[in-house]
């Protein structure tokens, strides 16, 4: 087996995914969680994702060779401080976070000189807006990509074991710089979740309308943003405030573009509003021609995501 | 039967996925089409959603006893000037406009006071980003809501006639005024697409990233983006520039909500994102509750939207 006892720090909904796909792919002896919430490492347990369900991350970790940070990464500093007493010599460290830079930050700087624990960075791109154990499914990450960002604390060995690992949930593997990742990030999931957050916030506020009536025909647009703003608070909280250098520029850059959009409409500026959207279409083609919008994993994931 | 003879003109996502009900549900003896792209005209009747194709809107409409609008509204001033010598009195004429005041306006210019001429404004709130005969399928309006706003030209039998036409198409049936419809529609509809061609265009427009990238790891939020800023640039052109004082006042709305989150962010109010989010996480939920993101009709809409 890859690995023989695996913690899971935070079985949510990338934890529980992972947990299944370990389990289904027998990569691990024991999978050992901890949550915060104890109902969730209960419920992990129960439902059969994971082996033991104990009552700290310490307790998850002591003899782990393998430890999983998926918890939001505002957690990762003290979780990190209060893991590495326990860790043995070779334990690898890995986790799932959305920022790299300051998630690498906050973990290496509990990790000891010379203490031969291994550290990679890890990024699975994928993911819908629910939360929980009962959240994950074992298909979640099929044909995604995952990013990873070894760094000093990283091994040729380790990075092919997460690797491996990543692989039997049928992701794609890429390597980078977290910096090159946090501003690709940036770009293609922070500035639109933060846009979807905001929309959904300005029209549940708007005074004059039946809020009823907003839920009502929300399928003609507004419901694809509650999608995304329906994801996990604490989550998106902990990702903007530690990419905040580049989001904010990107705001910027947001609002510029709409205002010029919004003076085309003012002025009737339609060849200009035509020219845009024609544009946009195009890469809606080459995002569909990127497979990055699959019929079929599209279809199991839609499927999971209105499983109530 | 319903309808003997029934005019469409314009045979794009809407028009032929109504015509797939008519023909489904046998409520009309003859289909026959006009587009101004004669492509679309031919491709409707060789796939069997149409029973004839002829060459102008006055030639569609001559003896029809319905006439369906589904161009771009802005067409529609157009065709009714074109089409209101030929029609007999009694012809009901229908529209399925994402506007409604404006399209009324430029289609009651050209109603001749007493001709007997009946006007159903209507608006079926559903549709993918996906153009053309071939993208039309039965089972796009089922569940979704049809908006009637019926007004001077209307008879409350040709009101019943249309509200069963879209209740074959599984439609439910709701009247209000057309200054309503716009006013709930700039909200829920107009406002996301134009933010969802805003980022887009601002995303792909980002120098120092590799366009690539973006594509490659769009699955993460920008994709879901890209699904809605597909959508028809004609229609939409038409559509912003129609609904504009309502539009504009959203957008000044939206920049001030998101100004105030981006400097929630610079100043690390991180309770405050946490507030916002957990509010849009609840109005998620009610979009779930008020079933309008099902899973099985999804599912199917979903499949058509992939299909290539």
């Amino acid at each position: 087996m890859l690995f023989h006892r695996v913690a899971i720090v935070g079985i949510g909904l990338i934890g529980s995914s992972l947990a299944r796909v370990l389990k289904h792919n027998r990569l691990a002896e024991t999978v050992v969680v901890y949550d915060k919430n104890p109902e969730y490492g209960k419920k992990a347990v129960e439902i059969g994702v994971a082996d033991e369900n104990v009552g700290s991350a310490a307790a998850a970790a002591a003899g782990a060779d393998l430890v999983i940070l998926s918890t939001p990464v505002g957690a990762y500093g003290e979780i990190s401080k209060e893991i590495m007493p326990v860790l043995k010599k070779g334990t690898i460290i890995t986790d799932v976070g959305s920022v790299k830079k300051y998630a690498i930050a906050e973990i290496e700087k509990h990790i000891p000189a010379d203490s031969g624990i291994v550290y990679i960075p890890g990024h699975p791109v994928a993911g819908t807006e629910k939360s929980g154990p009962e959240a994950g499914f074992l298909e979640l990450f099929e044909g995604r990509w995952c990013i990873l960002t070894p760094g000093k604390f990283a091994t040729s060995a380790a990075l092919e074991k997460i690797s491996e690992m990543w692989r039997a949930a049928k992701m794609k593997i890429d390597t980078m710089t977290p910096e090159h990742h946090d501003k690709v990030m940036a770009a293609v999931s922070h500035l639109p979740h933060l846009i979807a957050f905001s929309i959904v916030g300005t029209v549940a506020d708007l005074e004059g309308y039946e809020q009823q009536e907003i839920i009502k025909y929300s399928a003609s647009g507004f419901r694809d943003f509650t999608r995304i703003a329906g994801s996990d608070p604490t989550m998106w909280r902990d990702i903007l405030l530690n990419n905040k250098e580049t989001i904010l520029e990107l705001i910027q850059r947001f609002v510029e573009d709409l205002i010029a959009l919004e003076r085309n409409i003012r002025w009737d500026e339609g060849d200009k509003l035509f020219e845009l959207f024609s544009r946009t279409q195009k890469i809606r083609k080459e995002v569909i021609e990127a497979k990055q919008d699959q019929p079929e994993i599209e279809k199991k994931i839609l499927a999971e995501i209105n499983r109530e």
